[in-house]
């Protein structure tokens, strides 16, 4: 399964990459520039970049869920584009909010081009976007175009609960606010993405309704695990530093429910989390600690096991478009890569 | 003739208010709130207020477009609605980056909902345009969304032009230049607007372009009167106050135009706007003596001069596409009318 879902990323890359590379290219210069930098095609100095623009799970949902309906994936190839544009431009804007420096091993967008330039950048993917997909004279296209736009505007309203609920104390926020930011953050564009996958393979509005849960249930089992590896995984592997995001307080799914976990360690966690992010009493162990106390009070365990509910779930409505296992497969394989790696 | 776009502003409003009220009302909570505030639809504690969300030059110019191409108007409200919305969304955006404290009388978005939020909710009304225009089933949408897509990557290339401009020097920027960046930044949304109008009447390409070449020179046209009116007109009718462009050294076209004149009042002006802005040493009348110099250098004249150009420019694109005159008359008298407004 791990080896299916490799293999459908890595095509997917070969397929989406060089029309993602084009669309990109069309931008006027300067916005090229921060565009090809934010993707990995080129350093800050503008000289070319190996690339390393993710793991492509968005526009993979796409082609796989167009297979899956017995679709001809390379129609969708513009959609899929279109969705791993749409992510980048979130990527791109919500650095510039959440101040985050480090993003793929590399230093964010905003931090060498500023945030102006990052902000304008990321409109420009959004509007690329919309482009390619109002260029599509595929049948699938416009409806693709506003479930997408629609989808922004619910990724939006989601990063603002994160934003809302980061500047609250840890005490004040409950693990089912913090549930349906994650479903409208991330659950919502990989949900998106398989909808549109099965718009461009001409399914009805049950089959792409269920495909939408499917991908939005995969999504927030995906962010369970993504949240798990943020705290336990290896910094090497995740391209982010170690504890980071403990040390910034974070209010991420395992630490949410380890806090309302009403256990001893609990109040430990609550202890470690009052207070401001960075205060140089914390010292190096602080984010261990923290890290541990998470764990002690429950916190991975429950994240793991609420991620394989919520596949369960996935795995559900994917059952209700597409009966037949097989061809379900590519998209089963996606979504168990997605919540079953460890980095 | 200005009676009359007076007229077709007020009849823009009535027909295109609603549909953008009713798309902003369907944005969730949060969004929906900085919107209808930065509508003036509701006060930052979220009464409801008169309203007061500009001239609506740019829907009025995709509705008479379309009337002067033969169509119905009344098939054109959604794209009308379409192109406000992005308009206000590079206003939300273009704040933020700018650091503008006031927009139509009241405090920007941002500085009442802090910068995430305002950028969020720019984001937002991108989306909800172009779901707009993915759900209009009429024959046009497609085509006038690929326009209004590639337009808004042309404005974030004029506002990152304009920042660039704002960072160099006072003797380090060309006329040119600024007005390049100024096509990029306004003449290119007026002339997508009346592109937009043209697409909905059914045109063919050359008529497309031609309105587009119309707004684009008349949209220079009111950038260059709209400098003008921020440097000497009357603060109470434009929304900002007085010289605040001149004391944050605003590199606006009448400033450029009078600084690379070579006359006396170009090296005083120059002294003026040297430093930081700001300066404690400024005091109250700096403002007044930078306007001084720079209608003294000719900067004031100049303006006037090529705005009038740029509107024959924009009148002869105009006939190209609509050789009646009766037809062209209410996109000449929009044009003429925000060309020769005082306030």
């Amino acid at each position: 399964m791990a080896h299916e879902a490799a293999e459908i990323l890595a095509s997917t890359r070969a397929y989406v990459d060089p029309e993602l590379r084009r669309a990109v290219e069309s931008l006027p210069g300067s916005m090229r520039r921060i565009a090809l930098y934010h993707f990995g095609w080129e350093h800050a100095d503008g000289t070319p970049a190996a690339g390393n623009a993710g793991k492509a799970i968005r526009p993979a949902l796409v082609l796989a869920a167009v297979r899956a309906l017995g679709g001809e994936p390379a129609t969708a190839v513009r959609a899929a584009a279109a969705v791993e544009l749409i992510h980048n431009f979130t990527l791109l804007h919500d650095d510039v909010m959440d101040r985050d420096t480090t993003r793929r091993h590399r230093p964010t967008a905003w931090t060498v081009f500023g945030y102006a330039d990052a902000i304008l950048a990321g409109d420009a993917l959004q509007a690329l976007a919309q482009r390619m997909l109002a260029e599509d004279p595929h049948p699938g296209a416009p409806a693709a175009a506003a479930r997408l736009a629609a989808c922004v505007v619910e990724l939006c309203a989601g990063q603002h609960a994160d934003c809302a609920l980061e500047r609250r104390g840890p005490d004040e926020v409950t693990l089912d606010e913090c549930l349906v930011m994650a479903e409208a953050k991330t659950g919502a564009l990989l949900g998106c993405a398989c909808a549109l996958g099965a718009l461009y393979a001409g399914a009805d509005r049950d089959e792409v309704d269920a495909l939408d849960g499917f991908g939005r249930q995969a999504g927030l089992a995906f962010q369970l695990i993504d949240d798990v590896i943020g705290i336990w995984g290896d910094p090497g592997r995740t391209g982010k530093p170690a504890g980071a995001d403990l040390a910034a307080r974070k209010k991420s799914l395992p630490v949410v429910a380890a806090l309302a976990s009403g256990t001893p360690a609990a109040a430990e966690l609550a202890e470690l989390y009052a207070g401001p992010p960075g205060r140089t009493e914390d010292g190096p162990a602080h984010a261990t600690r923290v890290a541990c106390a998470v764990e002690r009070a429950g916190g991975r365990d429950w994240a793991q096991v609420h991620a394989a509910d919520r596949m369960s779930l996935a795995i559900g409505q994917l059952a209700r478009a597409i009966p037949d296992p097989e061809s379900a497969g590519g998209l089963l394989a996606l979504a168990e890569f997605v919540t079953r790696r460890t980095h």
